[in-house]
């Protein structure tokens, strides 16, 4: 295998960047999520369009560093997940959003499953394929509530709960799913063995994780004299965690994503989320840019008799995915709210969904159709939400906007 | 070749960095730079001692992503040496500076040659030898100078902007010695072609990026508006800089330095500076790591009789090494300040002179022994300046210390 060229790689990282940046800012400009520029900046630049990257190649030097970049966007996207949530909170909001929460994993994994099962799918992959319907995204939820000035309304809250509460079921699905796709056994005790592991290590970590962060943080502070100590102690934390989820036989995500639950909440949580922001701008967009990249467009085109079946299973998905979530905002028939604001602020699939897509791809239980009729699935879902949560729950203009973070009116003044 | 088990190498990081924070807290506890735990946590953890890296496996695929970690962190330094550093106040200090600079260079580099060619070392090793001893880590030097209190004086001035100078020489020499020892001929023209790309591509870019940057910034400012745009644009600008140097027959790092000197002083290079620390706090320790990793501590047994020559020559180049820089503080001799202040600033080689040291393994120029003895050259310059500097210039007590950066204080509070 020929050795890494580093500044050639350097270039194309700038490219990877580029891309990911600008189709992000154009994204945004009309009123879409930035993520969503940043998978079809990957689709661009992946093997099926330009052939910037060909992830596919193994001999490619440039795909194992490629492959550990994106791996680290996902960490660091899961610690800051993690350090957004608040489980305190999660249990005040309590019954109302644990129920839109259940509903909405029980209900889209079995249109899911159903689905697939239908359409004579293995159950390995109807099983894939329904645990990535069950996926919410807190981050693209949360952002767009919150660009419509709208945060602090109890649909909101009672969303947000159940985006997080949804964030932990999902991983625990994740793990139990990627289990099985490892071909491991397919038993009621297996499950709930993964299930308690799971379960079990996150709650193992948070109850010593409580013991032992304040006498750490004292110690380092004591101590360590850095610039940038906290930020460096909570990423440690997030890889060593991710390590240690994975030996005792949980997914790694887990383990990043507890390291945040750890932190959220601490009086330095802001410090770290700052300085961790920065490594996510950096890592996040190259973990969307190589999902984009995995992306074979030849098999959206309705005119290739052979699509037609990949846009059939994910038409059907997209169906399923956006009635299961919709149906679970009316599970607390009680509220008085408006439950269609509930049911939409639940149905982007986001950054989570195509974790699930991505697993089902590396375990070889999605074949390159099934993958892409999931992320066709996430795109749209993905896609929809934010206009239809601007007509549900039009913005109120009066709440001031936050500041820019970077200093970006500076820009503006110096230019 | 198998493929990176991304859970282990996750864990792996975490450790690389816990004992290069570990080591450069301890370091910075006895007074000396953190730079220098960083290099000994990478001792320890390389092939000679607790063997957890073996950069010398090339079937291991965890070495093509830690080479490339490191050589991010070397962008990543290379581009806040450049934003730190400022062309037109340092055209102000101007005489004296330029002066300390030239003899700083010229001086180390002919007892570096001439101590090797005495040695009986070939002219190519006599070369990349006698350039690694020109270098001067103005990190160190103005992190030491800040520490004391002292960075206004005339003294400190002086040091800083013949560092500057120094950074600017050294990596034209980088450039040429890099072209010399990949086999390129040694005549003067080609020498002269070197150094004319090399500073071309530095001029060139520095007008045209003038001319440019401000539209562009205009331009982003106006259609981008996500989180950390400046940081990433910066980011991106480096990546792409570094790539064009290369393109253009420059050394990459020469274009991650002009991207930073291209927003050095600019509006916004506080926010860059603040945004990219963080990137760095994450790489830039990680290239210290491999360094120090690289490091056969075998070699270092002086009852060996096969060591006693690298030994040998490494006191033959420390002694240059000192004497060298420290006689060009009194290059300016009307200069009426301590002048054994400016030669003992100058001493310290750090970040730079590893860069040279590494740059002689890599193209095969540097035997394991020769690489060696230079970087025990660059360790022990590192490590004897911050205390000769502290007898010679003493801290100023009243001097408040700038508050730490990232909110260490709230740790104490919450412990």
């Amino acid at each position: 295998m020929p050795h890494l060229d580093v500044p050639q790689f350097l270039g194309l990282l700038a490219v990877l960047l580029l891309a990911a940046k600008a189709l992000g800012a154009a994204a945004q400009a009309i009123g879409q999520p930035a993520v969503l520029g940043e998978l079809v900046a990957g689709v661009l630049v992946g093997g099926s369009v330009l052939g910037l990257i060909d992830l596919q190649d193994a001999r490619d030097p440039r795909n194992e560093v490629l492959h550990f970049l994106g791996e680290m966007g996902v960490v660091i996207l899961l610690f800051e997940i993690g350090l957004e949530s608040n489980l305190r909170k999660l249990l005040e909001v309590g019954g109302v959003s644990a129920l839109v929460a259940l509903v909405g994993v029980v209900l889209p994994f079995a249109l899911g499953y159903g689905i697939c099962r239908l359409l004579d799918l293995g159950n390995l992959v109807a099983i894939v394929a329904g645990a990535s319907l069950t996926a919410t995204s807190v981050g693209i939820t949360a952002r767009v509530l919150s660009d419509l000035g709208r945060l602090q309304e109890p649909e909101s809250q009672i969303v947000l709960g159940a985006a997080v509460l949804d964030d932990v079921i999902g991983l625990v699905i994740l793990t139990v799913v990627s289990g099985l796709a490892l071909g491991e056994e397919i038993s009621a005790l297996g499950v709930a063995k993964i299930t308690a592991v799971a379960f079990g290590f996150l709650i193992a970590t948070l109850l010593l994780g409580r013991l032992v962060m304040p006498t750490l943080f004292r110690l380092a502070s004591k101590h360590i004299n850095l610039p940038g100590t906290p930020t460096m102690l909570a990423l440690m934390l997030a890889l060593g965690l991710a390590w240690l989820a994975h030996v005792a036989g949980s997914a790694h995500i887990i383990g990043a994503f507890a390291a945040g639950l750890l932190l959220a909440g601490s009086l330095h949580a802001k410090d770290i989320e700052k300085g961790v922001a920065s490594l996510g701008h950096f890592f996040v967009p190259l973990f969307f840019v190589t999902v984009g990249a995995a992306v074979d467009v030849s098999v959206f085109n309705p005119f290739d008799p052979a699509n037609q079946r990949t846009l059939l299973v994910g038409s059907l998905l997209i169906a399923g995915a956006i009635a299961g979530k919709f149906l679970a905002g009316y599970a607390p028939f009680w509220f008085k709210g408006k439950k269609s604001v509930i049911g939409v602020g639940m149905v982007p699939r986001g950054e989570v969904g195509l974790i699930f897509a991505q697993k089902g791809l590396e375990t070889r239980v999605f074949d390159a159709g099934m993958f892409s009729a999931v992320t066709l699935m996430v795109m749209v879902t993905t896609f929809i939400a934010p206009p239809l949560l601007k007509v549900l729950f039009p913005p109120r203009p009066q709440t001031p906007k936050p500041p820019p973070p970077e200093g970006i009116e500076d820009l503006v003044t110096e230019a």
